[in-house]
Parts: C-alpha cells; structure tokens; sequence
C-alpha cells in the first residue's frame, strides 16, 4: 500500500496492481518478439512468488527501538518490509518474482517529521542500525538495496509523508517542497497556483522530489527544464552530524558548490527533507513534430545542429532502426504496418532502416512558434521527413506508461534491461556502434538492443539502450550480470557517463570508479567520513 | 612585465604602464566628485610609492631549493615579488600606492609545465614552504594575499605560461585549454576558429581561464553564456595528492559533483591546470537596447519579465539613479548635461531619477531579432523609454576601461570600492534600500553609493554597488574595512550571496561561515584535508 496514495502497488513489478498497459499493443509488442526469437508461439505465462511464499524473517531490531519508533511510524509488516526491500530494476523485480530477496529490511519507518531524524541517527547510532533512506523506491541501480553488515538491522526510512508545499516565491518563481512529494501531487500543487517544474521522468507517478535530487535525475523535457540539478536553487539536508541547508540565491561565486556535493549523494551523507526549486509558468501551448531520418547519424546530426543554433526544445528524443521498428511494431496494426507503413518510406526515400524522432517545444506562444520553426527548417535541411500521424498523442499516451509493459515481458520469460549514458556528439556514434558490435558476438542471447537519443545539450546528448531477450531459466540474474558488464566496459571504454540520470546506487559502483579517477573517490569518502563517520547510513553504495 | 605579453604592468594600479583612461571624461568625473563633495578644487595628484622605496627582504626559501628551481622559471626579482604581492582590490592597491605591504612573496615561481607541480609540492612539503597560486592577479578578494604562517618562505606559482589551446572539438564545440592562458589570448585562438567562450570579466584583459574557474567569475555577457561553472565541461587539478580530471561528458548522474567541487576551490586544494569548455559559434550579429526607466523597482521588474518570459539576452544592466548620473556627467559634455538631457527626462515624464539601462541580445540573427523584438515589446509595457543615442558603443569602449579610472581616483584622494551579490528577486529591492539607508547613518564618509542590476537569472540577479568618498588620511585600510563590514553584513543579513562572482578569498572569509552553514565549511576542510593534508596551498583561505 502507498502511504500517500493509498493505492495498492505491485511488490513483483512496475507501478499499481489495478492498471495495465494497453492489452492490444501488449499483444502486439508479445508477438513481435515471438517470432524475433523464433519462437513457435508466445511462451506461456510464468507466476510470480506470491505473497504468502515470502518468508519474512523476525526483525533484528532491538526491542527497545521497536517500542520507542512504533509511535512514530515504524513498521514491522512483512508486506512493507517486502515492498522495501528493493528498487525495480530488472534484477530487482526477477529477484522478487522468483522470491530470491537476499535480504529484508527489518522494519521500514514511515518518518512523520523531519525533527524526528536527530534523535533516529542518535539511536541507530546506539543500536548499531543500518539505515537505507527510501523515496517512492523506484530507482533501477540498487540504491535503495538492503546491504551492510549482516549482524546489523537494517531499517528503511520512507520519506514520502514529508510532502507539504512550504511556500511559493510568485516573484523569484522558486518553490519550497518538502523533499517527499511525490511527482504528480508536487505538479498538481503548482499547475493550482499556474506553475510547473517540468521534471517528467519516466518514473513520475512513482518517484519524489528527494529522490530526483539525490539521484541527479532527469526528466523528458530536460532539454529546455535542465536537469533536476539545474532546477534545485536550493536544498536541506539532514547528516549524522547536522543539518544543512544550502544558500537560496539565483547564483554565487562562494567557493566550491556545497549544493552540488549534496545533490546526487543518493543517502550517503544523509536524507534531503527539503528543496526550493525553480518553477515556471505552465506552458501556454506545447507543440510536437514528428519525424523519421534515413540514418540514425543523419538524426543525431540535425539534433546536434539544432541545440548548437541555440534553440530550446522541451523534448528531444531519437530512436534508432531497432527501435523505431519495434516502436512501430508496437503502436501500428497489422494492417498499416504490411501494407501502407513500407510504402510510404519507399516513397519518402528513407531506406530500408528509418529513424523516428519526435520533438517538443513548449512555453509562451511566440516563444514556441519562434522555436517550432526554427527546428522545422533544420529538420528539412537535413532531409527529415515530416510525419503528422498523431505520433505524438501515441507518445503522450505512453510516456508514463511503458514500465507496466515489462511486466507482461516478463511474464512471459523475456530479458528486458535499459541503459543509459551520456557523451560529447564526437562520441556518441561510436558508443552506439560499438555497443551494436559488441553484442554480436553474443549469439546464444541473440539480444535484440535498441537505443535512444533524448536529452539533449549543446556539447552532447544521452542514449539510452534497451536490451531484449529471452531470459535463461535458473540463471537470470547471471544473464543480467553478464549483460550488464559487457555493455557498462563499452560505455565507459568510449567516453560515456556511467550514468546520465539513473544514478550509481549499488549497481554502478565499479564503473564509477573506472569513470572518476581514485582520488575523486577518496573526496566523495572523505566527505563520507565528515558527515557520517559511524557510516550508518547506505554502507556500500556508490563507492 | 607581464611574461605573456611583454607589456609593462601598473605595480600600484590597474593594468598597463602606458595606456590611461579617456583623459576628457576623467576631467568630468573627477569634476563632479569635486563638487560632490564640496571641495573648492580638485584635490592635488598625489604620488605612488617609488619603486625604488619598497624594501623587499631577503628571500626566506632555501638555498637548494632556489638552486634547483632558477633553472625552471624560478625568480627572485623583486619588481616580480612586488607584482605578486598583491591582487588588485582597493585595499590592495591603496597599500601598494603607500608601501604598506604586509609581506611580500619570497619567490615567483613562472611554472613552464604542468607536469613540475608534483614535484613541487614535493619540495615545499620537504621545506615548510607556502604556496600561492597565481593566475593573472586581477582578484579584487584578497586570494593572492601572502599569509600564512611567519616562519615559513612564501612562494607565489604564477601559471601564465600554461596557456596553450589542445584541441577543439567542432562536433561536441568544447575546445581543451591549458588553464593560464589568459582573456585575450583565449579569445583570439577562437575567434580564429569562428568560435567565442563568451567569457568577459571586467578583468577579461588581465584574468586567466584558470582564475576565473577557481573563483566562479561572471562575464559581462553571463545571462546569454552561463557563468564559468556553466562553462566548464571538464577540469583538471594537481593537488598534493596527485591529479584528478573530470569526467568529460556534457551531464551525468555519477553522484556528486567533483567538478562543482574544483570550481570555485581558489587554489585552496590545487591548482587547475586544465580545462575543456563549451564554446559557441561567434555571434553573427549583435544588438543593443539602451533606454530608461523612471524608477530602479520599474527596471528591475522589467528585466524580471525578460528573464522570466524565457528571453536570453547576453548583458543587461540596470543602474540605479545615482549611478545613472555619474555615468551622464561622465559620458556627456557639459553643454550636453546642462541643457538638452534635463528637458528630454521631462518631456519624457522620467521624473527625477531616470535609471539607465542596457540590454544586449547576440547569436544568429534570426535569434537576436527574435528576442530584441520581444525584450523590447516588455520594455514598452514596463514603460521604458528608448535611447537611440549610441550609448551602447560608448558602453562597449568603456568595458574594459573602467578600473583604469579607479588609478585617477586614487591620485586625487578618493576612496572608491566595489562589492556585488546576487540574491533572489524578491530580496533586491530590500537589499538596495537597506544598503542606501545603512550608509546615511555615516554622515562623515557622506559616501556616494551607485549601484546596477547585472547578470539577471529566471529566480534572481547579481546586485553590484560602488562606493565613492573621501579617503581618511592615514586610515585608509581601517576607513575600507569598516565600509565593507557594513556593506557586506546588510548583503548577508537581507538574504543575499557574499559574492555572485569575486569570490571568497581572504577579504570574505568572515561572511562565508555567515552565509554557510558551521556544517557546510567543515565539509570544505575535510576535502582541503584530504587533498592538501600539510596544507601548503593558500593557508588561512577561503575558511
């Protein structure tokens, strides 16, 4: 059960148990991997461990800590303990269909005040507790993962009942929020007073303000909002040693970035209660162009041209020919797709491997027009073919929506992973081929791996990578494992990011140090030293 | 001499030896101070301290240690040990002027390759010395100033023959510099390539790449370019314990931000070396609105309303009546002043107190008209008044200029310091108030105090104030600290940064541990103790 929502949520995958995706492109999208894998016909549907399988072991924690925090809203519930237990992440949710959690967290406190955390660090403190700070749990790298030494409880402190909207400044338009608002109610509180924040990650209705923050979190229209550090003016933070709150002014030149160092340390140095951001007004129109590029390389190059001409999208994002087809695949009946689809790129010259793109812009309306214009003309000079078929109400639709999807995959037996980076134009064709390659050694996964460029900046742009497949039997977390290592070396081997905007959490702790050099890590720990040196807080991730 | 440029550098003032500021308008303006200030005639010139005056000591660095490194740029001159002495702050320049440095460095380090630092620090660890970097020594804060323990030799590392352009890179538009290549130089190597960084500091002629990351500077054109932080894409910094390069890819969700870190770290845990920066194609055309406003509060608003519209122009700036009319009576002859301009504010219902104020607006030129028409469109319903008369080109000559009037002041007797803030813009105007009131209270300075808007943001802008009076013969250290206590206590107290872009140095050190938190600068030591552990660099810095 969500605390905020009170709606139930799915233990074993993606988003509430009373929604699914669309049945009718589910099954188009099933069939489609059906025969890319070859296979005779779907596989039947597997079950997922129910609830009564899970065996909660008894909590390690100390009796008198019960007592004390049961009125303050801790929880022993096996369900919660289960529901806290991991992110969702592929490896997350296969771990807890096939009921192999390596670990419970031995209770999960629902925190009521931020007041409360003092006296909760002196007490962890006391009793040896471990403590894993806890958003809407959603994130997809092991962050909220329940490690540390195994004689020491673990408690889960959820943060989602920290979610008041303290104040909005109308005149420097900034916001202050607790930090455990979760995404639609912080957009609803501000679309109310005629404001947005444009932070729309994928994971929006799952996701909190405090998460975004403590994971460098981007959102599909980052492109004109920036990221959510860009968005952050300023931010509270509770540590074992003390609380900090960082200065609320548009700019300074004080020394280095204390907001910066706070901002993307994913509950090592402590839990962020509150943020003031940057808001905006709500848009007065938002406008769409779709479109499809012969090559991958010619869209890449109109995007690059179109940040570097100073434009402004809200939203960028470019598939390439695998996942365009798939996305076709997908959101086109049988019909279209064998009869007026392949006639329509032969007749627009496309070739045979057709790109989709789809472009937002949004703001004022001489703002938008300005801008729509402006990329419509260098869309036509770089030869992209307009398509004005409502793809982008299919992508609206969807926008939200496409992680349910991976439960109906993974029903049915299928690997799904996604990845994502960042890198300079220079880099980016080479990390795409070279992930494309190095998979083709791979026969025995025969993966199908599609990509992505959103999020775009003048000096570079994010691609994103999913990776399908047929999961094996018995050793899916090993298949993953494998995957992921050989995909995160290329990343890493060709100038990419380890992460563009999921985070290091567990998962990415060894690229992390492959991408930052070793005195980088001894900083980030000895700042881990200052600020929480009995290390109670998230022991083992991020470094 | 300047050892990059081979032109003779001003020991007791601003920039070169022979070139001076417009002799005509320095007549106006001290004209006007004059009778400002109730004197019967202008002040006579009075006369620096003689080269020949300074007893510059003994140097304390041993002997094996000049031995080894004379042959690796090493000098004990004491012309260079003068020049390295000090930045250029008031206090600063008005102790040089009356041969009152405290300390003068015992050796100039000119740093022929990155690659010495390691050794270096080798030797001062092995022999107690301090070292200060030094890039172009344009600071106004006090981060050059020679403290430290007594006992120990001094030694400045001035970094300016670091100052060759690596690479560009035309498809990502990010171009690798070494970091002591200075302002003009920097420019022109891009210039030559059709590019531009944007980057113009007041100091832009004197300042190094290396000196404005490590003091977070501005640029006059920052509202279009970004800040430096926004600037750098990647740095590299040799601290004590070796070398450490950011990661170069344009945005990443890998934890904290080390690079937010380094910027802005005032050579307190190295010294920057390197540094990749976003670079944009040279503007292709760009415009100047000019025009008043009939109050400070109604310009302000109106550049609210641009920024918070989505406008991007490159500069504005907003004076405020007081500044508005120092900057007449310099700009205009006294025919001018005394008979068309005060019937033109009337007619044009500008009342008393007209505000002058400039917006430029650069990029391709589909851009730049975009957004003149649309700032000027504000304009209008702000109720501005537009100035055709070429105000902007006088604006432009003046740019770099400015400080060279300061030397003219200093001649005659005058005190005249500058401080800046940045602060949301529900705080501005209270900022400005408060400030004008504090100082009324301070009849004996009778202190002119001119103030501008600058470097505006969607949530806030940079506030920059000049005081003008009378120096108090014999006090004039003591008469600046007790300005510059009031000032910069209202500035914290009103909710505004010490500094949006001079830095912290030694001169603001007070004010930061006002501004962050007691937590916030322990997590600044244990990073300086980490990197710096036998703290060598800048001791007795920033904190």
């Amino acid at each position: 059960m969500d605390k905020d929502t009170n709606k139930q949520i799915r233990y074993w995958g993606w988003g509430q148990t009373n929604h699914e995706y669309d049945r009718d492109k589910t099954y188009r999208f099933l069939k489609t991997l059906t025969e890319h894998f070859g296979l005779s016909a779907l596989p039947e549907k597997l079950q997922h461990a129910k609830l009564e399988a899970f065996k909660v072991p008894k909590s390690l924690l100390p009796q008198n800590f019960i007592t004390k925090w049961k009125s303050k809203g801790l929880s022993l519930d096996s369900y919660e303990r289960l529901l806290h237990a991991a992110g969702k992440s592929y490896r997350d949710v296969v771990r807890v269909r096939n009921n192999q959690i390596p670990r419970f967290p031995d209770g999960v406190l629902f925190l009521e005040q931020s007041d409360h955390i003092k006296d909760l660090y002196t007490d962890a403190i006391q009793h040896g507790i471990t403590i894993i700070p806890f958003g809407g749990g959603s994130g997809v790298v092991g962050g909220t993962e329940c490690i540390g030494p195994n004689e020491k409880p673990v408690l889960v402190v959820d943060l989602t009942l920290l979610r008041r909207l303290l104040s909005i400044d109308s005149k420097a338009m900034t916001a202050q929020f607790e930090a455990g608002i979760y995404g639609p109610k912080l957009e609803q509180a501000l679309n109310a007073k005629g404001y947005t924040l444009g932070h729309f990650p994928q994971s929006f209705e799952f996701s909190t303000l405090g998460g975004w923050i403590a994971t460098r979190s981007a959102g599909q229209n980052s492109t004109l909002y920036g990221k959510i550090e860009d968005m952050v003016q300023s931010l509270t933070i509770h540590t074992p040693q003390g609380i900090l709150e960082t200065n609320h002014v548009p700019a300074s030149a004080t020394g280095p970035s204390l907001k910066q160092l706070l901002i993307g340390s994913e509950g090592i140095y402590g839990m962020i209660t509150e943020a003031t951001v940057k808001i905006s007004p709500l848009p007065q129109t938002q406008n769409f162009v779709t479109m499809f590029f012969k090559s991958y390389e010619q869209g890449i190059d109109c995007i690059r041209e179109i940040m570097q001409a100073g434009l402004k999208p809200s939203i960028v994002r470019l598939s390439d020919p695998d996942e365009t087809n798939l996305y076709l695949q997908l959101m086109l009946t049988s019909a279209l797709k064998k009869t007026i689809v392949p006639y329509w790129f032969k007749w627009k010259k496309l070739g045979k491997n057709p790109c989709f793109a789809l472009i937002a812009t949004e703001g004022n309306r001489p703002f938008t027009n300005f801008q729509r214009e402006k990329i419509r003309a260098l869309v036509r000079q770089n030869r992209g073919v307009f398509v004005e078929k409502s793809f982008d109400q299919k992508w609206k639709k969807d926008r939200f929506e496409l992680p349910y999807l991976r439960d109906d995959l993974l029903d049915h037996g299928f690997f799904i992973d996604t990845l994502e980076t960042a890198a300079p134009w220079s880099c980016l064709m080479n990390i795409y081929e070279s992930m494309k390659f190095a998979f083709l050694k791979h026969k025995k996964d025969n993966l199908l791996i599609a990509c992505h460029l959103s999020h775009a900046y003048k000096d570079g742009a994010s691609l994103y990578f999913t990776f399908i497949g047929r999961q094996r039997k018995g050793h899916e977390i090993e298949q993953w494992e494998k995957i992921k290592n050989i995909a995160s070396d290329i990343i890493i081997e060709h100038g990419g990011t380890i992460s563009h905007h999921h985070g290091i959490g567990y998962d990415h702790k060894k690229w992390l140090s492959k991408e930052e050099s070793p005195l980088g890590i001894d900083i980030l720990k000895a700042v881990k030293k200052e600020l929480d040196p009995e290390n109670i807080l998230n022991p083992g991730k991020v470094f």
